[in-house]
């Protein structure tokens, strides 16, 4: 028997929940908070962290690897760092189980740490404490390093992929001569973040400056890319930190230049998650489950034949051998699905919940007329193909797929996308359809606050090529000189 | 200043220590038995990584990935699984940290966890508390998972990559739905690891089953590689479990199968880890450092110019390019090393250091005459060679280089094989050179015992392909009919 949706017009969070679970992306295991990424879920990711990797190398990056455990100590060196991490964060406190007098498994008490140990929200701290032993001379610098890892956030109130205890990530940390050749890696990245997510994954972004209560805890600036959802909430997708000197104040870690002076590092960090998984659940899936970018998809092209007994299938296979060859010889990735215990309803139904681009079905009278019915994910139009032109067609279809699907996602937010000069307009919009929201704001967290406590609206960043512009803010009337962009955000 | 390494002949561990350093593969952290892996030592790891994950999609299986945490009730539910690893576990308490009255940082006692969880030191549990949600059928069986994650097993004396408190690895979970085919898959993998680490790392390995007493908490069987190390040692380089119905009875996972008949489900897990660093580096390497096998090298060829001004520099690069062209179009990687503030006999050191497969210099002499010099770092003979043949004869170089290193560890493993027939003979060889003895053994736990604590030598493995032979056990001098392998390991 077989699933259906929920319709995400009626319950947008209910219907994305049910996505994920129902197209083998994740569920819930039974640790509270952290979820099991299934193979389908995880095969996207593994797209997603190949095609980024390749980047981050291509840029200079390499990979290295810091221990998960952070020790207390560390964790309170950086003092706006560690009240941003220490009330979420997974403790240590023993190394041992031993079983009582009843038999029952029970921490030991005589293996009591000295020093708790933090499972890692995030890495600066170890790996500053680390860089302190690697940088002595300008020459040691830059260091470009890149982890692959996973971290632990502990939240009371989890949603798959956005927001989960434990999560994957990749996070980066560079160490810096000057000022200047840190903000252009952080402001790098942020480029990379954005072409990546729009290239690859067809999600359009804004890229940005979060404002100071916005800041990652630690950092003197923190550039973002934000994602507009189809319910009209936004979702920060990436965010690259120009720390400043701020860890290496906190870790010591100087290095003398080519005067022989004695300097402070400069540093950064950036990270993208699983969270992305969640973008591109909410850019581009339908009610009959996934769509997803040809570029994302771990299968391409699904083939399904119709048939009526063996004679007829053993016909069908004998042709379709020779298709999938064609299309393999292309690097597009193919199934042939002839598993006779499911009706071609049924895997119809389940290739379009798992967002497979194109569907191919062939049956006796395809097979006589030397076609095929092709059918495209997003759109759902069936067309018939002559089977002499069948892999040039799917090629061609999975690049205009790739590139419908950025379009479409890009009209959506530019529809979704307005300018309010009121905050009765603001509240208005926010209330009608959600989307971005370009208003002028005074420029305190006074005012951000008090915006946000009434209406849920944040300042999801101050857009990079935001122009000057004379105004006054909505919310106090106080004097402003460029837009911001607001928006409800998960 | 360039640092040497210790002699391996005079103090092995302390070789393996530094050149661990001096390479850049590892270092300590400021987290006990925790270290950080550099840059070079992790890309030796993901080529490791990559190689294996294509032979485990090779051969049917996909990734997924579980959480890191445990609830203790979980561990609790396999008996000898929780005697194996509850004595040496990260146990999370807390969720949250704060500042007492003094500003001090500290476990929020509000903040205390109901269950205590455990940092996985492996996955058995949490996966076969996920796999009886997903296995209800026949059809839902095999189950084929990888995982590459992180564990922790606190341990008290650490090693970088030997013995580390977290380590990262590969562990595969699969479930069957009969004893024939568990058994099978365990020993496919068995197959497969030993093909990869004398295939791709070129170490020489012998299959086989654990005795009882070594055998992993909570299997049926454990199978294993075993590879002798250059000082004697040998070292568990992998092994495949087969798990019966153990953690299926532990987690209620059963399955109907086609008759309708209830059944608990069959199981494997299976795992290499960063130990295989350390298997590499004490294959191999030499008084100069690491010596890689060109499949595993990170960077396979560099060259050096030898030069006494910029005129001369530039001359020698300006060839150079096309050199690299060459190498580069068959896809050999290649570092044209031109840094001004290192003196060519400090590269030489450097690259030797680093294990770097093939060396290239070339100077003003080589320039006229239209050749180079090629140096390979197994056996540092130097060859002159013409540079309109070079990318053949570097590509053919490499070759031989992987080739010779097997054949060269296998000659030492050859030669570091004996059997003994007596207590005495085997106490002698043991002290003499120790290496891989073959001896019968009277199948008794508590002669393995006794023999391991009079000599420090375990039972390694029983062969798989061993052979049916009458004798009498080399301690009790009970009858025994096969011998088996003895060794000290790491």
């Amino acid at each position: 028997m077989q699933n259906y949706l929920s319709k995400k017009e009626e319950d947008y969070s209910k219907w994305y929940n049910e996505l994920v679970v129902k197209a083998g992306l994740a569920e819930n295991s039974g640790v509270k908070g952290c979820m099991v990424v299934k193979p389908y879920g995880y095969a996207i990711w593994e797209k997603i962290q190949a095609e980024l990797d390749k980047r981050f190398k291509d840029t200079g990056h390499v990979n290295a690897y810091f221990p998960i455990f952070i020790p207390k100590s560390h964790m309170n060196k950086e003092a706006k760092h560690v009240d941003g991490f220490a009330k979420e964060c997974a403790v240590v406190t023993h190394y041992r189980l031993k079983n009582d007098e009843n038999g029952n498994l029970v921490v030991d008490e005589n293996a009591k740490l000295e020093e708790e140990l933090i499972v890692r929200p995030t890495s600066e701290t170890i790996i500053w404490d680390t860089y302190r032993k690697w940088i002595q001379s300008y020459r040691d610098l830059p260091i470009l390093i890149n982890q692959w890892a996973n971290v632990v956030r502990w939240e009371m109130r989890t949603r798959f992929f956005l927001r989960t205890t434990e999560f994957l990530w990749q996070e980066g940390h560079t160490a810096h001569a000057t000022r200047e050749e840190a903000i252009e890696e952080a402001k790098t990245i942020l480029d990379l973040y954005s072409d990546f997510v729009q290239d690859f994954m067809a999600i359009p972004v804004i890229k940005g400056i979060k404002t100071d209560s916005e800041r990652f805890a630690g950092a003197d600036e923190t550039f973002c890319i934000e994602a507009l959802m189809q319910d009209g909430k936004a979702l920060q997708a990436g965010t690259s930190h120009f720390l400043g000197q701020n860890f290496a104040k906190a870790f010591d870690v100087k290095f003398s230049d080519e005067k022989g002076d004695t300097n402070f590092v400069w540093a950064t960090s950036w990270g993208v998650s699983t969270r992305l998984m969640g973008a591109l659940i909410m850019t581009h899936s339908d009610n009959k489950g996934l769509v997803l970018p040809p570029k994302l998809a771990p299968l391409q092209v699904v083939i399904i034949p119709i048939y009526r007994d063996a004679k007829e299938l053993k016909e069908i296979s004998n042709r379709v051998e020779e298709i999938k060859k064609s299309i393999d010889a292309k690097g597009i990735s193919v199934r042939y699905d002839d598993n006779d215990n499911k009706k071609p309803g049924w895997k119809f139904n389940e290739y379009e919940l798992k967002g497979v681009p194109v569907r191919i079905s062939i049956g006796m009278k395809e097979l006589k007329e030397n076609t095929v019915e092709l059918v495209r994910r997003d759109t759902l139009v069936k067309e018939v193909i002559s089977q002499d032109i069948l892999s040039e067609k799917i090629e061609i279809t999975l690049e205009d797929m790739q590139f419908d699907l950025l379009k479409k996602a890009e009209e959506f937010r530019a529809k979704n996308t307005v300018e309010v000069n009121s905050y009765e307009e603001f509240k208005e919009v926010l209330k009608q359809k959600g989307g971005f929201i370009s208003a002028h704001w005074d420029g305190t967290s006074h005012t951000e606050e008090a915006i946000k406590k009434e209406t849920q609206a944040s300042i999801r960043c101050i857009l990079l090529d935001s122009k000057q512009e004379e105004g006054k803010c909505i919310y106090s009337g106080e004097p402003s000189n460029r837009r911001v962009i607001f928006a409800k955000a998960y």
